[in-house]
């Protein structure tokens, strides 16, 4: 294997800059962030200029029935099986460049130059870029990936609408993908998927490394927790006779983040929105509503954590003449990455010289829909400040490329 | 003195019941609420027919230039000073039949019964309605009390708007207390204030007490407080990295309720609003703001409790890695009621067998407005579940009786 990093040309790495700029046009905002919502006008155009350049590349390119996007290098070897590589083209409404974006443009760049430089693989390649993963626009996430693996029909879109009432029916219609022509775009030759990424935590820049080998991509789950009190005036009735909700929420706040650190260093637990009713400076709180998010990559400290607070939190709540209930809404399994190709991955960045460390993926991505399928793996590049999903997201030029050369061995030791 | 509960004719009886609900069809909702906001036309329907309900009874009345309406029974003592008794006319948005009105309807039954028994008395008694203490229409209470005793001026209203836009000025011409004949309405004839109120909180019942005899009005010092720290990522940002404004927030509420209850029993410090930014279920919050509202009648007790949470609430806030910043916006000191009168009228509660207690006023009230210059005492009712500023306050017959015979017995004793 012939590329190093310092042998890029200037070229290629001014190329890989302006790639992520081109892609950033589609879609930009006043406050130079990008808004590529699912089957928006700017993600009509993201997608059929990517295609366009997956065919200068030399890829032969194809939309599935949802509009996820695949450039296909096809590999020399008999029924070759295929290597699937790429991240999502949808953002968050003023999201930045990278999210997502760099992801794809990594791939392309990477299959790209393996191309020129070695022509045909043996096995099939193909770059693809996911219609959807952010849930910003309607409220369902993986859209893409799902498809891709079996686990979404329509059935599960069909009486959804965005903020302004379009049906997800409609939008997908709106872009050219009617849904009258949908039949499941379930791919069964998929032999493993790799995505890049940036990190959008700081855990890489604070350790001051510039390559996350993501291990575990976490589990999730989220509740609704309310608290049901009773409202009164704030200036007659004493503290003794209060049912403050506000008071029982804060002290279970206190509780269940102590608790988090308390139970293990990976885990975490966020209360990231409170609902105070009525929520007026001269009156006790009759009802608190807050989420929580709590997240780990295995399973068992996840049930271990809500065994611990479930009952802890019931009896705090009743001590402080308050009810409680919880709702759980969102319940995603954690996964773990492919070990075997992780090995492979370390060997070449000890080769490479890169700095990297093994992490924990915080955030969902494509990967973990793959891997309860098939052998994925998630590469992270830092994340200035930990910034994500805002118009100040940025990795450097350098750290951009270094994953770019990562992946590039990668695919090469894989297809080659 | 001949006047007894007992000894009340059922027509009496039905006399106090009819009254308020006479005065609350002047603004009643459909949800059997009563909305009467200064100078609207609801207001001026009430105050008309309270001017023509005073004259019936025999009283001369008159305005003031900013809507006050007072019923005068003159005294037969040559420059008699004149006893003020009553209260306010306005309503909170979709408020009880009792808050306000009943201290008006209080105060012109027992001068009536007085006047039908016992002719005119020595000194001057006035019933008064004040134009408006709630601050639910503008962002300004005490209007009415605090002309009268000369604490504000146009000054005080000259740029302030409804939520509608009409300015206070406007609305005062629209109602036909045209500003340009302002001129302070301060009243240095008035010897003394007497209220009665309903309680608005719970303790009079939870003590099965009917009355309640005021010997405070609390301070009142409302803060907003701000809690900075930084909005991240809720998946990819440990729990050690994190500046979190609602774990913080969450710790400082309980602090600051907890040292609430050590330092005095009649000390109550509330959180009643509190918002969050950016308020999403993923995202670590960047920012909290919630409202302080503390409550004593001594203001030494309100010192000791500002001086105790300042700097904890410092110390905690910066060992949490957020910064804290303290903004006051109400300071009311607290008030005292005439000790001597208070003699006087606890004698007559037991004389008349009527169950009664001294009690701290949580809520501000128009006598506090009287009681930094002359004496001033507030007498309270119960009200039902402690429920008030809402359609369901309720206060029974027999309570709003015993209130009205313990104020005839009051008035009798000071000005006959």
């Amino acid at each position: 294997m012939a590329i190093h990093a310092k042998e890029l040309q200037n070229a290629e790495k001014e190329n890989t800059q302006e790639m992520i700029e081109w892609l950033s046009s589609f879609g930009k905002t006043k406050n130079e962030g990008v808004t590529r919502l699912l089957y928006s006008k700017a993600w009509c155009q993201a997608q059929r200029a990517l295609k366009h350049k997956m065919e200068q590349i030399g890829l032969n390119t194809y939309f599935d029935c949802v509009g996820n996007l695949f450039g296909k290098l096809q590999g020399l070897a008999v029924e070759s099986p295929c290597i699937l590589t790429g991240s999502h083209v949808d953002t968050v409404v003023e999201g930045g460049k990278y999210d997502g974006a760099y992801g794809i443009i990594a791939s392309l760049i990477a299959v790209s130059r393996l191309f020129e430089t070695y022509g045909y693989p043996k096995k099939t390649i193909e770059v693809v870029s996911f219609c959807e993963e952010e849930g910003s626009r309607f409220p369902l996430t993986f859209w893409g990936s799902r498809n891709t693996n079996g686990f979404y029909t329509l059935d599960h879109i069909r009486n959804i609408t965005d903020a302004e009432g379009i049906s997800f029916l409609e939008a997908m219609k709106q872009a050219g993908f009617d849904p009258a022509y949908y039949q499941t775009p379930i791919r069964k030759d998929i032999e493993r998927f790799i995505e890049v990424h940036i990190e959008q935590g700081m855990v890489l820049e604070k350790n001051q490394k510039t390559i996350g080998l993501v291990t575990h991509i976490v589990g999730q789950r989220r509740y609704l927790v309310r608290i049901k009190g009773e409202s009164n005036h704030a200036g007659t009735t004493p503290m003794s006779y209060r049912k403050d909700a506000v008071v029982t929420a804060s002290q279970l706040i206190s509780f269940l983040t102590n608790k988090a650190k308390e139970i293990d260093s990976h885990l975490v637990a966020t209360v990231g929105k409170i609902e105070v009713s009525p929520n007026v400076p001269n009156v006790v709180a009759g009802e608190v509503k807050f989420s929580l998010d709590i997240r780990h990559h295995k399973a068992e400290i996840l049930d271990q954590y809500c065994q611990a607070i479930f009952s802890e939190c019931r009896q705090l709540s009743e001590a402080l003449n308050t009810e409680i209930e919880f709702s759980q809404w969102m319940d995603v399994t954690p996964v773990a990455m492919d070990e075997q190709l992780l090995k492979v991955i370390r060997n070449i960045a000890v080769q490479k010289n890169l700095p990297f460390q093994d992490i924990v993926s915080g955030a969902g991505h494509d990967a973990q829909v793959f891997a309860s399928k098939i052998p994925a793996n998630l590469i992270f590049v830092p994340s200035k400040d930990g910034i994500s999903h805002n118009p100040k997201e940025f990795t450097s030029l350098e750290e951009l490329e270094m994953g770019i050369e990562l992946l590039t061995e990668v695919l090469y030791q894989l297809a080659y």
